[in-house]
């Protein structure tokens, strides 16, 4: 085992109330440590010295698959989408322990990404093990240096997001995201990105931790909205495309420390079903960024209105009051890294009403931080 | 448009009291129906026509992508599980709405399969359309012969399921289902599968109609079940690898009709989240099919059990009474089959549960049978 250079500092709450409070407050430092010296002015790439690829490896990948479980899994599907969107290689994410379980087809031509905070969480371990046991190339994004899953994959990106108490993932979730802009950057750079398109992706990762800092300024709102909120045994969260994932991870927050019944459905799939459950005793948060979805969006903020839904838009622009009840506003970044920063109000939102309901914050029931059983 | 050939009796309930009963129990003769004149017993494939594709080009597909909205979607992922198993191709499935609005890779070593009832649902239409016109190679599995999807794929397989009139589908779905069975026989057999697996999975399939009727047999163990849990504003259905799309399908149908807020989750994921949300107030559905993952599941049983969760097993062997309340034991089949069937069960428990809680049971608040609509 190393040695790892945190100090007790990082292990107390640092004045606040919880520690996923003081977490989520971190996250501009954070984020910020994910960055460092990490982004290239002079060729507006991404360095990542720890993937060990040269350029030709990393341009004969064809497809690439990311695992991981919960959290992690849902931070994959944000950086599936980044990867499509900015190096055009079809990528998705799958749970670890699925994946394991089905006796994948694994190939030479796919890169695989497993995610773990703790590096040590069981269901991914294995799944990267049966990976390189089939001759899978594996990338970890891991945030605990030395951990079993970093040690145990080719090369990854370690987070850099400091030590994470809190049972619910939040700093390590968004820094995932940011390591996924990262690769998706670096993957894209050396296929078709436009350098013009790579500094743009550059500048927007480079103005996140001000804009995190915007975001927790916001807390009091959050905490108004979070207390109007909470009191609904079932809440929806909606989102297409880019805001799904963020719907999925703002429905997973608010599932494991208030125990509130939340469920994250996409936006575009709610009238082939979860249509029917939605009235005046369910209501709905919706993810509505200001992208080429914005009409879209409001058309399904139309139509649960139109049964009585209570919706909270969570977006880039005040709607309608016809479409929304409250509009949570956070600053706007490039449309494809809008998902990282949508992704923070929630995790206050899931704080709030989670000390509203008078839950074990940090200890939530029946989970443990990682877990490292089958 | 083409002239149909169905009856005025296929409209009315014939004798049933809702449509939705009577097209449940049509399903030993709607599943006969989509195998009928499909099973060449001398190579022990599967006989698909309307695929308009040579071996030669069957063998060249390196990917399987499947679209669909809603419960179509649901029944691509028992197809993608059965074409991964059966043909060891690569296979998953995606909203049609998601992926027509993420500007996706189209490749042209990926078969593309597009999934509809009605073949009129507009997001999956569109989704075809824009294959279409950059090139994809898409077949369609659909219902209605000559429906707008049906005409504009390259190819495909008809369900001959006949008219299904209820809001919430389910023969179509049960046959959507045994075609892709037939697809993923038809791409295993021009490459790896053995002739005894193709000739097991045809025994399998020829046996289905009857097993259908032994499950049609439980209903009214099925309904004294359903009468017991539906009074839980929440439940939750959990699955792993073939069980979970079943354990979606089963969430959506009790959504759509009985208005309980069913939640779906890969049973692995349980305790990376939603381990939070289990109590005694919110019971659990769980798909324990006996495969080589029996023991896993039965794990997660005990873990939902002494969180104190009630557990109601759809299965093929009962469970320690330590483990689950209560047991619902279906027939068994092949292993790559079993989902087909453990989904018929989960049908009657929508219907008898939304009867109970006084529903309009064919005509689902805030639903349309046909999405033809953005």
């Amino acid at each position: 085992p190393l040695t790892v250079d945190w100090e007790a500092a990082h292990y107390d709450t640092g004045g606040y109330e919880h520690y996923l409070l003081k977490e989520i407050s971190e996250q501009p430092d954070t984020v910020a440590r994910t960055l460092r010296g990490r982004l290239d002015e002079r060729f507006n790439v991404a360095h990542l010295g720890g993937l060990n690829m040269d350029a030709r490896e990393t341009r004969s990948f064809r497809r690439v698959k990311i695992i991981g479980c919960g959290s992690a899994y849902y931070s994959g599907q944000i950086g599936a989408q980044l990867i499509e969107e900015l190096a055009r290689i079809p990528a998705d994410a799958e749970p670890a322990s699925e994946f394991r379980y089905r006796n994948p087809v694994v190939e030479a031509d796919t890169l695989y990404v497993a995610i773990s905070q703790s590096g040590e969480t069981y269901d991914t371990l294995a799944a990267v093990q049966e990976l390189k046991r089939k001759g899978g190339r594996v990338l970890g994004i891991v945030n605990t240096v030395g951990s079993a899953i970093a040690r145990e994959c080719d090369g990854g990106v370690y987070l850099h997001a400091g030590p994470e108490v809190s049972v619910a993932s939040t700093k390590a979730f968004t820094s995932t995201a940011v390591a996924f802009a990262l690769l998706a950057l670096h993957l894209g750079r050396v296929r078709d990105l436009s350098p013009a398109d790579g500094r743009r992706i550059c500048e927007g990762l480079r103005a996140l931790p001000d804009q995190i800092k915007e975001i927790l300024a916001l807390e009091p709102q959050v905490k108004e909205l979070a207390e109007k909120y909470a009191d609904s045994p079932s809440i929806m969260f909606v989102g297409r495309v880019r805001g799904y994932p963020v719907a999925r991870e703002g429905a997973q927050k608010l599932k494991e420390i208030s125990y509130v019944h939340a469920e994250a459905y996409p936006a575009s799939e709610l009238k082939h079903g979860p249509l029917a459950l939605i009235g005046p005793e369910m209501p709905t948060v919706a993810i509505v960024p200001d992208d080429e979805l914005l009409d879209k969006n409001l058309t399904t903020l139309g139509e649960i209105r139109a049964r009585g839904g209570r919706v909270l838009m969570v977006g880039h622009r005040v709607a309608d009051p016809k479409l929304a009840d409250d509009c949570l506003i956070v600053p706007k970044n490039e449309v494809e890294l809008d998902p990282i920063l949508l992704g923070i109000p929630l995790q206050l939102f899931a704080y709030h009403a989670a000390v509203a309901l008078e839950r074990d914050v940090d200890k939530p029931r029946n989970l443990a931080k990682s877990v490292t059983v089958e």
